[in-house]
């Protein structure tokens, strides 16, 4: 009997929690699913055979060491700053550990370990990292055995809604944690164009975007996410001339939210005390330079000079320039803009939420440059069931499967960009509908 | 006999140490001026009696409080970050202490031990923090003397050129430390107009700027300088509705400076490695978009929409449409940024410099609003005897003389903005010629 532990029965491991739990009767596997909530780990469970609720505090050491040393594979859903704790755990107590999470420099210096010890550390087999590591990489690898040069490559993804639930101007709803959504690009983005070093500050980001559409959606916002730079390694496109990796919302989403980063409104570090009945327009106001005898709205249009009514519309839905008061006074002004939004941007029960994902590669051919297009679009069922928590759960839940049945040999440390993890998994990924349309363009 | 121990014989302490080593004959005082350069302090010193200078790594913790030991006061002009560990060595050898830098947290720890050893500990007794206080503080306190209430201060400062000197497009050069001009008003800036909270993010703070005029110099670009908050309490003003303090430029330097904001070429936040043969317009082309049909004007006029001549002007001035090489590859944009400033606004051996400060109070009298302006303008002899020297090491100095003189009795912690100490210090600087121009308009 091999048992698995998943730790954390949050939002996102829905689909993750059902594929492994379904998994147990067929495979003669135990599963232990474990949460500060014990309830809610059993809620997920459903009875099933072979499966198990634990109650528990990730903070509380010896509970959690005496629950991993019942383990055969580990599965964190934690926090990511939880992460390197868990790892240290599992190397010290002899078991494989798989997060969905990006590989931190924590984790990369027990390399050594994991490998002497013979076990699998593999990290970043959720979506985004996950998925795209592994559907660029099979293009790239393709490509690389054919003798043929990458040229070129952007990716965007983005967590958005189904057209049927963008019932709101600004086509948003949180589907992933809210905080990361308010911070989203903060320091310096990177990437290279052309063999141009290319670096924009956060405060230009949400005006450094390209439109990227896909079929039967229209348009959508693309801007650069963070260091693309470093995936050149990643990729092994040590020497690509052109490399973008970006995040997506609905078109029209970046103008509105940029006058949110223009006027220092998403600003975390610094803590603001309004009085407790401060109104959404007298919290915008504060961010508006003082001019007696012009009205908020008014010195809104003079600070964002290429307002539209469009960007109005979205900035009015959220009720700025009411008298409404506002939800949360004290805390940054992240902070405060996060508790209005989470009012008017939750996910309603009927809701369903879209994941959608774009590799654009340029490759240059016997016959000239090939364009691939190759898009990715996956629609949730309900709040509960969301795409989101499919495509980050599910080829997570895949590769411990795969592991377990000894479909994937590997040991060591790893991000699914390797061909032993990537086409299995790409492979069962297609099985339960995630998969990637291809355009190729030969000219 | 008396002894003052001065710590570092840096460029800002010429006045201080003239001052200070003057006094010894007359006043049959001892002066040790230590720096990390021996012969630099004994050229300072001109062999004046009852001077001496001492070679001194600050670092050398043994060798430090050996010096201080032989202190009745210490001054110390060494960087704001070495100044707890002195303090920790005056109050440990029962020393005075004074400085032209501000109070820390660090200091403020030591308030009650301070007190209960019955020793003297004044800091941000220079310039700004220094002459600021001391001249708003006699304003103010003549105000509440007379029953009347201060509705609005607002406090401008800068270190410039004068106007001879002023022979380049930005009419600016280097002080005072360029990493600290080159950083400044980094963070969110803070202060209160007619009641209403502002907060201003750095990406904003150059185009939040207001006209400064002196009397025969013309106009100043004038921006909110960090947290002016924190100043209501400093200055008794806990409930006026109105108060900023600003940093004082030339007209049209703020519009310039904020093209390198806007683009993100002042982030200190990451490391850039450019190729040792990189140009200044391949630096600047790093940090605008990528569009092959534009030349980096072209492109830089579309990031920033309302560039103007003057504008286009400066940033062409310092050579970023040129193929003049960096003369740093390494670092953040930053330090990049600096290191190509360092060379063209150096100050000249001829070039004076000049500081200008200007209060503008509006006070609630029985007769309606009194409006006061109060100025300051001081100009330098050279590039060693500068302004910026004169006005930080005077009031330091002039501070430890009447304190030695028994002219000011206080003990503890402080920042002078008491009577006891700005008064007769406010008086000496008279006599110096650093003094404010009043005008009052009452309406």
């Amino acid at each position: 009997m091999q048992t698995i532990v998943i730790l954390g029965a949050g939002k996102s491991s829905t689909y993750l929690i059902d594929f492994l739990a379904d998994s147990c009767t067929e495979n003669e596997r135990n599963l232990i699913l474990a949460d500060l909530d014990l309830e809610a780990a059993k809620a997920k469970l459903k009875n099933r055979a072979g499966t198990q609720a634990e109650e528990l505090d990730s903070q509380d050491v010896e509970k959690r060491k005496k629950l991993i040393s019942r383990a055969d594979v580990v599965i964190s859903m934690l926090p990511a700053f939880m992460h390197p704790l868990i790892a240290m755990d599992c190397l010290e107590l002899g078991k494989h550990f798989f997060t969905a999470s990006y590989e931190s420099d924590d984790l990369r210096k027990l390399k050594s370990e994991i490998e002497s010890k013979g076990l699998l550390f593999l990290n970043e087999c959720g979506l985004d990292p996950g998925i795209d590591h592994m559907s660029a990489m099979k293009i790239i690898q393709e490509a690389k055995e054919k003798g043929e040069e990458v040229l070129s490559f952007k990716s965007f993804a983005g967590g958005l809604l189904a057209p049927e639930s963008e019932d709101n101007p600004w086509k948003y709803k949180f589907t992933w944690n809210p905080r990361n959504v308010v911070l989203a690009g903060q320091g310096t983005s990177r990437y290279i164009e052309k063999g141009d070093l290319k670096y924009v500050p956060y405060h230009q980001l949400f005006k450094r975007m390209e439109t990227i559409s896909f079929p039967g959606l229209g348009d959508f916002d693309g801007y650069p996410n963070r260091d693309s730079l470093s995936y050149r390694q990643v990729y092994g496109l040590s020497t690509i001339p052109t490399m973008l990796r970006g995040t997506l919302r609905r078109a029209g989403f970046c103008k509105a939210w940029d006058v949110f980063v223009q006027l220092g409104m998403t600003d975390d570090s610094f803590q603001m005390e309004m009085p407790e009945n401060t109104t959404l327009r007298q919290f915008l106001n504060a961010f508006l330079p003082f001019q007696a005898e012009l009205s908020v709205e008014e010195k809104l249009a003079d600070v964002i000079p290429d307002m539209d009514f469009p960007t109005f519309e979205k900035i009015q839905w959220l009720g700025f320039f009411e008298n409404r008061l506002l939800p949360k006074t004290k805390g940054s002004p992240a902070h405060l803009l996060q508790a209005i939004l989470e009012k008017d941007w939750q996910l309603q029960p009927a809701d369903r939420d879209m994941i959608v994902m774009q590799h654009l590669f340029e490759i240059q051919t016997e016959n000239g440059v090939k364009k691939v297009n190759s898009s990715l679009v996956s629609f949730g069922q309900d709040s509960v069931y969301t795409a989101m928590a499919k495509t980050v759960g599910l080829p997570l839940a895949i590769a411990v499967d795969l592991f377990l049945k000894g479909k994937i040999k590997l040991t060591g440390l790893h991000v699914p960009v390797l061909p032993e993890i990537y086409e299995p998994i790409l492979a069962e990924l297609e099985e339960v509908g995630i998969h990637f349309e291809e355009k190729i363009q030969t000219g």
